[in-house]
């Protein structure tokens, strides 16, 4: 079996239940590798994947032997089955923030569980901290985007439209790895001021402002960078609202460590802001993983504590409706005593 | 306040429900053309939507002052905004096959509900039924989705790889509509027994086979078009093959039409596959809108019955594991005494 289906297997017998239910597709890809339509069920004996005909045979191609998980068709299931399965199991874990309320009636009439219980994320939990695979994939995704980067800031021209310039980077991303881990976002001029803008066909003016904001994919593992750059000289304005932002985010890579709390941190940041009259109008970073936004979340109301190996962004910005936006955004490591940045693009006023 | 508003206000007071949270975001587009992450509220006094501050700005540039909607950023509603919301109200509805067993337990404890009623998909049976509008957006796009269709069999060379031929089509839609309704599959050789292929570095060969399943969206509304296709003369059991599967589907759209029972349409083309000894392994249609999949589901299990203004696709398809596969889809709009095919392409033997 491998090592991270033995883990929840630990995992779940500490907490005292016999089987689980795992219907986050992202958590079954982390433990299995498999990546289709299904649901991963632990019982007392088996790990079965329960998938349709459209993807049984990928998954075979995917599961080897060693893996130790049997994939049932679930036109194949009879009510026995399901009957069987957890048979004698005293308490069966699911995973209440991802199935619905219908899902949950549905699962207890059919699997005839007894004590059906809330598992909290064990396995978002576990997926905080990163292996050594899974940082060295996270790593070179980060490297390209700085390459990405850099190769973007030469082709961009008066003239292009924001569009034009976020296909340009899908297709350098396609090119050398699995595409995008989100939907680019190139916004400039006033469209800037939307912290999720979609690039539109808004051509780029003589002196403007930009803010791309891009990640990629690496054997499903994202990266995540933002930078706000100029077409020719910055107004006065821009440079202020400018140097607020990136010395907040500096000053927040240096809290960033192992054990430091996330909410103060956040606190510290729109204390500052608010002393400038501004507002943090968003979290200030989230988890990075095969999902581009993942536990921990760093913002003013959850307390993540930071742990050693977790993947996390740094990410203030300040919008004015109808003016323009800055943020600066890296994706880094927690370590013991501090943490790496990931991606290492140029953050002082970068003039194109 | 806008029709479809209207629509629901009327549907759930004929319920006995006086409000209603309504979480899907392609149901919250559906009624008020938002894109955003919020949720949108239907009390006796207001249309409430609320977001963000990061969607704040976009949703405020969407609405007009004939909406009637209410914008809120979820950080300024209080404890007690949330208990008046649906004070008084007896039965509140929520989408059961939406939220999440966490977000059922949080919504009843936040807004003090007393009675949260299942909707049963409401709005989604809602959405089956096009009007005038809807039907132009999807027509338009099946129409590009022909136009690509011709234009990628003469793109189409040996020695090309699937992803070339994938990120062609996604080149081609994103030139002219919204882009892709969904991830193009290309699937070349023995990758066409996969029904849901992922595009490879394999090379196309002299002597080939090619299932290529496309579609694009307009103005949100997708299109859904499949065909296999031939390098060079194909075998004797890939003809004997295509020509049971286009047979079938030919079969069923003659079936459909206002009335008909979608699960004796799907038992007919299984008994046909299964007296050629081959088995139907994926539904044989779906309804197509804001959405790429959504109801009815036309398969063995659903009854669903076809109504007039349905979109919906017809897609048989054979998979002979290690071989090939062959499939054939159209996405048609039901009449009173038929239906009419959007997509259009050749169904005959394709040689390129």
């Amino acid at each position: 079996m491998n090592s991270k289906l033995q883990w929840l297997r630990n995992k779940i017998s500490s907490l005292d239940m016999q089987g689980i239910i795992i219907s986050n597709p992202v958590n079954i890809k982390y433990l299995t590798n498999i990546e289709a339509e299904g649901t991963l069920i632990i019982t007392p004996k088996e790990n079965i994947y329960i998938t349709d005909g459209r993807y049984i045979e990928s998954v075979h191609s995917i599961l080897t032997i060693f893996d130790e998980i049997i994939v049932y068709d679930i036109k194949d299931i009879s009510k026995d089955d399901y009957e069987n399965f957890f048979m004698f199991c005293e308490n069966v874990g699911f995973e209440e923030n991802y199935i619905t309320y219908s899902k949950y009636k549905e699962y207890i009439r059919k699997f005839k569980i007894n004590s059906f219980v809330e598992t909290e994320y064990i396995i978002e939990k576990q997926r905080m901290i990163k292996d050594e695979e899974e940082l060295s994939n996270i790593t070179k995704a980060c490297n390209i985007t700085d390459e990405c980067f850099k190769y973007i800031l030469n082709y961009i021209k008066p003239g292009m439209t924001e569009k034009q310039i976020a296909e340009e980077i899908k297709e350098y991303y396609c090119k050398r790895t699995e595409g995008l881990s989100f939907d680019t976002i190139v916004a400039s001029g006033e469209n800037s001021s939307k912290p999720h803008a979609i690039p539109t066909d808004r051509k780029i003016l003589e002196r403007d402002i930009i803010t791309i904001d891009m990640g990629c994919k690496v054997n499903g593992y994202c990266s995540d960078m933002t930078r706000t750059f100029f077409v020719g000289e910055p107004t006065d304005e821009m440079k202020k609202v400018y140097d607020i932002v990136l010395n907040n985010q500096k000053f927040a890579l240096d809290q960033y460590k192992d054990g430091a709390s996330t909410r103060q941190i956040t606190k510290m940041i729109e204390s500052n802001f608010k002393l400038n009259r501004y507002d943090l109008i968003h979290g200030l970073g989230h988890g990075v993983g095969l999902e581009i936004h993942e536990p921990p979340y760093i913002n003013g109301r959850n307390d993540a504590i930071l742990k050693e190996n977790m993947i996390v962004t740094d990410e203030p910005g300040i919008y004015i409706p109808g003016k323009f936006g800055i943020r600066i955004e890296d994706t880094v490591q927690i370590t013991k005593f501090g943490c790496i940045s990931l991606t290492n693009s140029e953050k002082n006023y970068i003039i194109v």
